[in-house]
């Protein structure tokens, strides 16, 4: 089924599928067919790599990014091949961060499974990351454009300062919404937008449709960061697929502790230098830190935060018309904060 | 100074510096150029980024890979500035592994220095890895040649590939004497290679020059990891820069390991079985490891398999010709078996 312009075909597909689905119908085989050639880019003599990325790779992920690849490419009229290889380079580079990411962040759960590095151990998961990186690149090199290659590994690169940020004002009380802000562009909208200027890119887009292509991303990057820093308070594990409480229990500081914080008085200020500054914890002190958040509004503050972005990512997408599937597009971002907050 | 092909000044160079001195003194100002370079790449507004790079790459490296890079593109007769940045590239890479290899063998002490980990945690020395490994990338894309990312994201990729499996075959006693090698060419002699190769490539040298400086890399690589494997048995923390016993502490085989362990009677076996199998291990149990191997000849012959590499090595310099500086390529090779065993 596609996507049409036809306003009752549109109604009907919208009481039947979410959003993320129609984006999914709209770019058909090619989901399949990337993720057919992640599965032969990451096979391997060595047994252990195919066993440990296909966990990862095939546990259930959105492939978010993707479909912004795939989407953008088909939505700016581009008719080859290489969205499918730069979609599967950029899933790539995701995956990697995220086996990183878990052995940084100690979680035994991804995806509503144990994570990689829970079954197969930090050094594993570590050398697994690092061997994605390099197919990511391979990848990218096998392209053969320097303007994507430009754009990717500028990407790769400014994503890891951002974790190395984070990492470095972790336990930060004083860390300012500005900090956050920046950490979260790096780390994670980045890679939004660099997944959807290369759809317009390899379309050979014009110079304006590519920068709204880039915003649009980031702003989507950050409003779906945003509300990834809730559901981490705010889910259960069924629904997140995820341990709950990751970002607490690890002292991590988000965008609804720093809310929380700055309003807080003088005895919650000693319960966040306590458990986050000093990482020091107890038993009940997660339900503790959920009153204070929800005392000071810190969800619905980030909430309407992360709005603010939905609207800024709905709006950069002017520039591209008001034809579908670009209105499809603005659905997508808006349905990524309606998660849950 | 400069290496030239007049017979007494070579004596005269012979008898005063050794012949990696006398590769760093034929590659002149370059090497400081890298050095700069490499500097101003890992510079960041995360101060933590070039504190901890900087840590591992100032503390007292060979910079062989760089060199060689430097000194093949010199030696074929380039003539521009690309050496420089992608001598920097590899020794990006070469650092960015060793950043992962220092958190994956628990090593506190590297180039007679703490280690990053040792300093900064795990989790540091995992991000900033991760940062040098996208500087090389940066550093390759912004060279502009297919060939040359080609030959470097391949390199990469196959240099993980190798650290997998050997963590994968790390405690398992029956490895083979063919697996080891084929470890070793991979997560190490194959950036030789890559290294030797590049500065051919740049220099635009035939197809059969480029073989040989493949060739060349390929076994000396393989020659300077045996030699190092020696090392970790047999040299002392302060000439080696880093942990001793290293290796026997993790429980990884290693060729010494492997003539050992298939020349002991069943004593030993049960011996090699506890402490690098299982990695069972008592305070006595490296001295008595040592016995063992020097009582099966195993370092000797470990060497012995070093020289037939550096034969290798030396015999596939016969297509760049006879004068020098291949003359000193020769005697490089030779003198990383001569360390000590």
């Amino acid at each position: 089924m596609r996507v049409n312009t036809s306003r009752s075909a549109e109604s009907d597909l919208e009481q039947t599928m979410t959003p993320m689905q129609q984006l999914v119908d709209y770019v058909g085989a090619d989901l399949g067919t990337v993720q057919a050639l992640m599965q032969e880019r990451m096979s391997s003599h060595v047994s252990l790599i195919p066993k440990l990325a296909g966990h990862i790779i095939t546990a259930g992920g959105k492939y978010f990014r993707a479909l912004l690849t795939l989407a953008t490419a088909k939505a700016c009229g581009y008719q080859g091949d290489r969205h499918v290889e730069l979609a599967a380079c950029i899933e790539f580079i995701h995956n990697a961060t995220l086996l990183h990411d878990d052995v940084i962040d100690e979680s035994m759960l991804r995806r509503g499974a144990p994570s990689a590095n829970a079954i197969w151990g930090d050094k594993a998961s570590i050398l697994v990351g690092d061997f994605l990186f390099t197919k990511a690149f391979e990848l990218m090199v096998g392209d053969g454009s320097m303007e994507v290659l430009a754009v990717l590994s500028r990407t790769a690169s400014l994503l890891i300062e951002g974790e190395v940020q984070q990492l470095t004002l972790m336990h930060d009380t004083e860390m300012t919404q500005d900090d956050y802000l920046s950490i979260i562009r790096a780390k994670t909208a980045r890679l939004f937008s660099a997944s959807c200027e290369i759809g317009g890119v390899i379309a050979k887009c014009s110079d304006e449709q590519r920068q709204a292509l880039v915003d649009y991303g980031m702003n989507l990057g950050i409003a779906f960061q945003l509300v990834d820093d809730i559901l981490d308070y705010r889910s259960d594990s069924l629904t997140l697929g995820k341990d709950i409480g990751v970002d607490f229990r690890e002292g991590k500081m988000t965008l609804p502790v720093i809310y929380a914080y700055r309003s807080g008085d003088e005895v919650e200020k000693q319960f966040w230098q306590r458990t986050i500054a000093q990482c020091e914890q107890e038993e009940e002190d997660f339900s503790q830190a959920l009153v204070y958040m929800q005392s000071h509004d810190a969800f619905n503050k980030t909430g309407r935060l992360a709005e603010e972005f939905v609207s800024k990512a709905q709006d950069a997408l002017a520039p591209l018309g008001k034809d579908q599937p670009w209105g499809l597009f603005g659905a997508v971002v808006a349905s990524s904060v309606q998660r849950t907050y």
